[in-house]
């Protein structure tokens, strides 16, 4: 019984997040979905990214998720990109309905990337599919090199993974390479990242890659 | 409706954690639920904690919850503890239910201290109650100061909050002034401690306050 509700909630999810989709194609507009856990740095992600799409002249909003407080849009709008919040009233992930009712704040004609930030969590965010085109998915080297372990579902299905705060390393004992050959085996097709947030180190190759599926996704 | 079946679903559960906390009185077990973001430390202060309730001569056994893996539970039961891993099988949070469930695997009559290391997620976690007599959140400096604002329930509810990973706090922008005048704004009473797992900083003021925990609590 449980179950079953569960799965209706899933399809019915899935349904909104196909009529997002359809949206986003018939705008011409490439859509990403940042997730991670609290603090790996999805908001200072997306401000490097912003600066970068700048430079690139691609024109984008972002719609941040959270369980309340304004803190990650505000962060984003002081640089002059449309942001809207969305506060979930005690969800722990973004679902397909809430955006849908967050494009409504959103000029989709004038833009050609919409960057989504998911709440902060690595799991069920990973369940609700929304609509995007791609799944990224960020880490932060202090976290830990057991959580693919621990959280398969998300590192299983992300088409970019974020390592961050790689200038910390050296305060942490992470294994870059047992991570990556780790995260190969689970998923083959993922394209990491390895980047500093904070010293820019490693973020011409995510930038390039953000233009990339921009200019296929958009045409 | 949805808010109808909601409220059933917790209902059910504060009255499954009313029964587990009945049965810990009754074997004169001291219960704390330890909560955090993935990767803040929390397996890392259970085997610090366990060390120290060995030195205090008091026994213990720990329940680990994970969506998946049995990493936590591993790295207890190498210190000869009884560790029991629940694997939640997608759901983001422990509830009253698995814990009823994971304490068949638990000799209560043996151990006056229990240590439940919950699933790591800072929203979830803090809707359900397990039976425990005491939250113990967990925030490392690394993730940001900027967390009790998004993640409101957790911070307010917390009756310790462990700060860890204080010997990377000069490699962040983390405000310490700042961070614990708000949670002082939005949780008077909690017990702050400020610490470094890996250099043992800090620690035995933390020790000192479970061991209390458990004199007071088991008599």
């Amino acid at each position: 019984m449980e179950v079953k509700v569960l799965k209706d909630i899933l399809e019915t999810n899935d349904n909104i997040a196909a009529a997002n989709a359809a949206k986003f194609k018939e705008n011409n507009v490439a859509v990403l979905n940042f997730m991670s856990s609290p603090g790996a740095g999805k908001t200072t992600l997306v401000i490097k990214t912003l600066e970068a799409m700048k430079r690139a002249g691609i024109p984008l909003a972002v719609i941040d998720g959270d369980i309340a407080s304004s803190v990650d849009a505000d962060r984003v709008a002081a640089f002059g990109v449309p942001a809207v919040q969305i506060n979930t009233g005690g969800a722990c992930h973004l679902d397909a309905n809430m955006i849908r009712n967050g494009l409504d704040k959103v000029d989709l004609a004038s833009i050609r990337l919409l960057i989504i930030e998911n709440v902060g969590n690595l799991v069920c965010p990973a369940e609700f599919k929304l609509g995007e085109h791609k799944k990224v998915m960020l880490l932060s080297v202090t976290e830990g090199d057991d959580k693919p372990h621990k959280y398969p579902l998300m590192f299983s299905e992300a088409d970019a993974l974020v390592i961050n705060k790689i200038d910390l390393i050296g305060s942490t004992n992470f294994d870059m390479e047992g991570f990556q050959k780790t995260i190969r085996e689970m998923n083959p097709d993922v394209e990491m990242f390895i980047v500093s947030c904070t010293s820019g180190e490693g973020l011409e190759a995510w930038d390039e890659w953000v233009v990339k599926q921009v200019r296929e996704l958009t045409g």
